[in-house]
């Protein structure tokens, strides 16, 4: 049996999420469809994250078991001619029999996007968050800093999250303006379900003047979702990168 | 009454192009719409550039006469929320009677996204141009600066153009490498029809090696259309600005 790694590209717009679910259309639900069409077995994948239903990936990982000895550029390509415009699959890569797409990984990227104009964009509306409302970068970029190291983010889980417990390691939580766009990128060890969303929302909160730096310490040191703002909507986020 | 400048962006995907045409739907058929509908009278606008079906613009202008006394944001904020998501009005200014959002332009400038790497984009498939094998952008550049200049530019014309005739003056054409994508950014006086897109077509066959600089000048000199390549597809293209 063959260990192979998938690297994947995907737009989340038209998807409920990557998990599988039935009665609905996921990421993996459809690349498992035509990986099993084309390997002529069931497939099963083990994916790095399960993103939510909107949330894109630019770096996704996934895992599964084949004894199909096809090639595999072959692979690639023909799973690029089966799948829909919206996933691609970056590369294919034989692993270790012991390499798990989720418990092998050390660390995982992700970016928000915020644009931060008056009126929104027709171009790139489907990537970010529109905000007309000025935000103090500098205000958020404080907030975030708290945020580094390690701490239980209960106050940053969505429900449904079953973690067996909250606490994450947090690499790095940084913000840089390109232009209109504010972009969030953050790296932890791992992530609670909405919690980079939940996060994103409460800084803009404090981007806006309604939260201080002590007022953020204090949402996250209550561990209570209940204290933090709304969550952000899930199109502005990206999965940029899985790290092993 | 009062000459209005609009600035525009769309994402050109789901329309036949800028200019009005019966029988399909075109930006500025449905800018007109919504905007007659708002101001309580037939607006008929001026665009400075008929981009073609598919093609996008981030700076887009058109001016319009309306004797309706409306101030000037709230015309922007009531079009934008009347108009579909992948038409936004970024701009509204009056200007002087006199101005004219075509013949008043001094020069208009396009990007071209070209995807270079083997496989395509989930996230960027409707603004680029994927080609999978590896383009030589020095050749691509060498071929480029001969666009420099006054040029009759009748092997880049596209069937349709109404032009009296093909000269035009190109101010800048230049390559940048942006990771994968290879962008290509061309200013001139004026565009013929199709000349954007006839002109990436064939430096993307230099690119290939197909086509040498000699070969390059000769077609540009030949002032035929069919010694040129194949016209690029126009989800790669984007009007960027037209300057006054």
């Amino acid at each position: 049996m063959r260990n192979l790694k998938l690297l994947i590209e995907y737009e989340g717009t038209a998807y409920h999420g990557w998990q599988i679910q039935p009665g609905v259309r996921t990421v993996q639900g459809v690349i498992e469809e035509k990986l099993s069409l084309l390997l002529q077995h069931p497939v099963r994948l083990k994916g790095a994250s399960r993103t939510d239903k909107g949330v894109h990936a630019l770096g996704q990982v996934a895992n599964f078991f084949t004894s199909n000895p096809m090639d595999l550029s072959t692979i690639q390509r023909a799973l690029n001619a089966l799948l829909p415009p919206d996933i691609v699959i970056k590369e294919v890569e034989e692993v270790p029999t012991d390499f798990h797409a989720r418990f092998s990984a050390k660390s995982k990227v992700y970016e928000y996007w915020i644009l931060n104009r008056p009126f929104p964009s027709a171009l790139w509306r489907r990537f970010c968050w529109h905000i007309p409302q000025p935000l103090e970068l500098e205000a958020m970029r404080r907030c975030s800093e708290m945020l580094l190291g390690e701490h239980d983010f209960s106050s940053f889980r969505l429900s449904g999250d079953k973690s067996s417990h909250s606490w994450r390691r947090v690499l790095r939580a940084r913000w840089r303006r390109e232009e209109e766009l504010l972009i969030f990128e953050i790296e932890a060890n791992a992530f609670l379900r909405g919690m980079v969303r939940g996060v994103v929302g409460t800084l803009v909160e404090a981007g806006r003047g309604r939260i201080s730096p002590e007022g953020f310490l204090e949402i996250l040191e209550a561990r209570d979702r209940r204290k933090a703002a709304a969550t952000a909507p899930p199109q502005g986020l990206i999965l940029k990168e899985i790290r092993y």
